[in-house]
């Protein structure tokens, strides 16, 4: 089975993952992986620190010339900010003795983990929990997703992260194909496919700096060439359907998770909101379901929490950041007294970013499905099985 | 680590659970069982089968003279229909060879894992998809999840579900207290504690009835009196927000799922959005974070994966049952020829009855954050490592 | 993945499992398993519950005229002698207050988790412990183990279980075929292959009955039919040596467990004990490597922790029982003052039953290594994606 | 629960750990790491690398200024050798264009993972087996094996590794107490805390090289003041003996394992060799089992899969190293002609260090029983808990 950790913290040495069960011969280069590092960091409304990121992801084990052993991956992205925090943030104890650059942070902000970490781990130095808890790890995520994007790609699966509302100005994408909304959310500066909204909630994004706030939004995640038949229904912890929602929950700042139009789904009449199922003999190169096939997608390709062959759709609600430029009311947790929240760099809005986060965590889920379902050590066996299958399908 | 299986089909002899990792001596009975199953099997809009299957369990294992011994429990709800299936849900080859009740089933239903099902494990005869698909396997997790509660009922948790919207009807208890809201979901025929909206919502059900469709909706789950500091930031797997919503994306027709209202919050201006943080020396009775305390409640009672010690507000939407009056179109899976999809019994709404899976699943990952963080192997243990707990947190 | 759980007290209703995981359309009836549990019971110099118990499983749920579902499949086996221990052992309250048919059980016997037990989870009671610890519940491992080996068999694989050593008395077998020896153990009152050393076991055995003590000895499982590369090197508890082990050494009373001559082996030259590599084009009928093979096979079966297509050969050493005629010094854990052990009923030696159980725990792990390797969901899917890998092999 | 993932290659840039599931404020600092490493790399019979190496690990995650944070914990220990492989082992794609410094391996070493390994992954290059399966790796599990014992150490929890047996040349150590066999085994060129036999394996060992052979042997890992009721009997895959099983067997040539004097005590009577129970009031310091003793330990420290507060007493049998100074007879998987196997630097025996590893993978175990009987978050949480559980046993 396809599992990995990850360990770092925003301003220590290194963020650091390793991924365990990947298959052999799989092509995967550090550029594969760099590529997603930066598309993370963009984004219209970032703070300070993306400039001083360069995030760049050392392979430390599991590849050879290339292409995968079939043993873990150990990736390592060095925080390039580390020269400054070395005192603050050192592994040693000898570093403790020395002055740090940065004194305790004992007062927590809303919204963050701070206070509830700080009372779990017995912190009263809330970076001790912060540093953990920092949006920052992402970038861990997104190097393991870009490894599980060099396994899918070899099966034709394809995993696109698009905003789709930001401060409550909708993009309209109904008409585009996924390949076009995965080049024009390329190229906007808020990762958003739609044009005209871009530029909406780019001024939206200005006025919330102008006041001082912050904004949430709406990303989108669609997955293209998935087969039929990944996930089951059999027990409720394999449902793949569970499973991306756990994966999209777990990001930070995430609190909400549709798989297609969901939450306008259940206002409907039942009839209005059926994907009926038709054939056509032969099969069809874009249909992973071999000559079954539904001309809407209300269920957003997931039916008893398997793939239907149809493009899987997500949505993930991100809350506004909860730093603000005036800090929130808070606690110091040693007085006990009211005071405001500590301040941490920020950013106005991330919700472009996460849209790469998005894809990465569900690069994971999609990568370990295909694992489960089709088994193998390398890739030709892998694809051998693969190919067996979609034959089954077309015979069946 | 608290974990579970369970088996068995919608018309077969029986549904089977195995609960792994309760401590020992936590007071139990079958009846607190059977509770919940009753409740499960009610609801304005159910079909006809909810009056056949008078469900109750049996304890096989685990418990004895009203109390858990530690060890695994086994649990077994018998279908009471079995007797009308024998020849067609038989487990044994023999019976195969007889006639059955009825023929096979080969006309996928859409909405249902009836046709992906079929294609994955190569079933022709969809019977034996949807046999273990079919939502009668919550009856097994209805038994899990109040064997849960008597565990949560030890440490003053509590999980009440209700529907809070049916057929774009909302039902309006922001002035409610969650234990008025409890008393009055559970007087109301579609577990809805606002009357007026119950009644709106009963009339939409008869509409539907009177057009041949079907009506989704959304429930809330709320835990109460969680202490601060369940689940972690420190891995995303371990997050206590993507473990709920995958156990509530996993039930059946639940396809969006939110903490706190996060669609509406996505769309707001930070500011207005935040709990900021405040301190009464004392702590109080009904706050478990020991004196810090919020006058909102945005977050839904989770910060950076972890319980705030403030109510969870879990919100699931599901989508209308896809069994219609009229068959949707589909294709039999032998032929491959057009036809109507086949009929299974179903209800108008399951809505009602799916709040109270909903509680058994997050009652279920309550207690497994509760085991993880308390450990202890006897109810006496965890409780004293419990209070040990809570006084760290008034003495933090 | 594969996984199961099962549940159980020894004198409770009845013994349950639940097996995950297994792929549909197996083969598999009723019959299969209940052979396993008759060969379980039996062997010379076990006590009298033997008879009372006539093990039979009832298949609850995953399997439908004769074939899985691809489901979790639910296995129940009643305690025949429930009828006599209803007050005393019954899962509601109720029955505490009627006179139970025995006291509770309060002075711990050495050997047994009765004392740890107590002590663990705070049962006085230890009968409380004492009733899920017992070896009666390796009846349901070995109802899972036989539903494992409906698997294995579809594959060629065959595990088989014998006595080699009992009370000091070695069986010789080294000129014999692995079938033959499965015969000649299944014909040998102590499931021993060698007719001579039965004798004198089964004599050794009437020695320890006239001295009123207890034997144990050592049990041997062959696996034939596996092909090479289940398991894996890549990563420690993916390792089949391993899980084999843990396996084994999870059995009631073992307490060593050998790959090959291990313990001999580590005291050999190292010239001495290698299997060289050997090669012969067109590969070979009965060697799953596809031409490479050896004459020698002091490696056990296993290199790197991966099967190297030659049978796997692993030993058990069981520690003799630890009540015995005359009880053990021991404790009352309610007065503290020294007595004499409590006492259960028991055999004299439970070897030959452990072997059946070794079978059993085997089958589940060997079956579990092939499930990962070659995924698929129904039998046709892993049969075709085994049989493209074996012609990878002889393509190689 | 306690977790870990280990990645690298022996010869690529690193090797890498993560350990997940330690709790907060452990002091841990580089130098406990190093410490365990430098052990590792001893031993009377070891080949070149030993020296080329001089492991020392850079913490990268999850410790801050001599404390544990809570969060997952990156261990990174970089291959000194590397420099002289970058081309042949080089992770990017551009350095297999470049000659690399050493030819393909085609040529299977008997007894390692290389061609099992090869068949199964698609290598017909077995450097890509070889590198992985490599003990080198066991490097990152003593990096593992520090951290764990870190926790062990705040609750008076030793593991302590030695060489009991090597070449048939056994040592006494039967009248020596624990600690006094660990000072002995730290001062023994072969890890042995007899110092006759010390001498005569040495002799044994110069023998071998004169030979041009190889040496197995048996190491024993003890753990002492393990507190009763560690593991579990109530669930197979929770018992303590299994999974000690497993972490002893996983180790590469480790093809043996017993809990006590096993294979003995399977000749005995049982009469002869069970551990009564007795007890003094008051309990005592050393027992941890709080007035329950025992005067023997046949039973090893586990029963019923649970510790019961007696030393833990753990056996390896180590088969000797498989490569020979005249190499076995193997097949070029390329040419499928007979030849040498090829050569990769060996050592004539590695049991000293194997004894090393046998500590950290054991530590591992127990860190993990730790966690999960006590659960908590900070050191101090888990601390209560523990004193809370022996006032406990004092008091049962």
């Amino acid at each position: 089975m396809l599992r990995y950790l990850t360990a770092g913290e925003s301003h220590g040495p290194a963020l650091t993952a390793i991924v365990e069960g990947m298959p052999s011969n799989v092509p995967l280069d550090a550029a594969d992986i760099d590529a997603d590092l930066v598309r993370r960091m963009g984004g219209y409304g970032r703070g300070g620190r993306m400039k001083i990121e360069e995030d760049a992801v050392e392979i430390l084990g599991g590849v050879r010339h290339g292409k995968t052993l079939g043993g873990p991956i150990a990736l390592v992205i060095r925080n390039r900010d580390w020269a400054n925090w070395r005192a603050t943030m050192a592994p040693d104890a000898a570093a403790a003795r020395q002055a740090p650059e940065r004194p305790p942070m004992t007062r927590p902000r809303p919204g963050h983990a701070d206070l509830a970490g700080g009372l779990k781990y017995d912190h009263h130095d809330l970076r001790n929990v912060l540093e953990r808890a920092s949006a920052r790890e992402t970038a861990a995520r997104v190097a393991v997703g870009a490894v599980c994007k060099c396994l899918l790609r070899e099966f034709g699966v394809r995993v696109i992260g698009h905003v789709v509302e930001m401060g409550g100005i909708r993009a309209h994408t109904e008409r585009l194909a996924a390949a076009e909304i995965a080049d024009l959310a390329e190229g906007s500066p808020v990762r958003c496919a739609d044009p005209a909204a871009t530029r909406r909630i780019m001024a939206k994004i200005d006025e919330a700096q102008a006041r001082g706030t912050s904004l949430g939004g709406v990303f989108e995640v669609v997955v293209l060439g998935a087969p039929v038949g990944l996930g089951t229904h059999v027990h409720w912890d394999r449902r793949l359907d569970g499973r991306l929602a756990q994966a999209l929950m777990s990001i930070q700042a995430v609190k909400g998770v549709e798989i297609g139009p969901a939450f306008d789904v259940a206002r409907a009449w039942g009839c209005d909101v059926q994907d009926e199922i038709r054939y056509r003999a032969g099969g069809s190169g874009d249909a992973y379901s071999r000559g079954f096939y539904r001309e809407t997608n209300f269920a957003g390709g997931l039916e008893g929490g398997m793939t239907t062959g149809q493009p899987i759709v997500l949505r993930a609600a991100m809350k506004p950041i909860s730093t603000q430029h005036r800090p929130l009311l808070s606690v110091d947790v040693v007085s006990k007294e009211a005071s405001r929240a500590g301040v941490e760099r920020t950013d106005i809005t991330a919700v472009p970013a996460a849209a790469v986060v998005g894809e990465a965590v569900v690069a994971f889920e999609m990568a370990r499905a295909l694992r489960e379902k089709f088994g193998g050590d390398s890739l030709a066996e892998m694809r051998r099985n693969y190919t067996g299958y979609l034959d089954h399908l077309g015979a069946w």
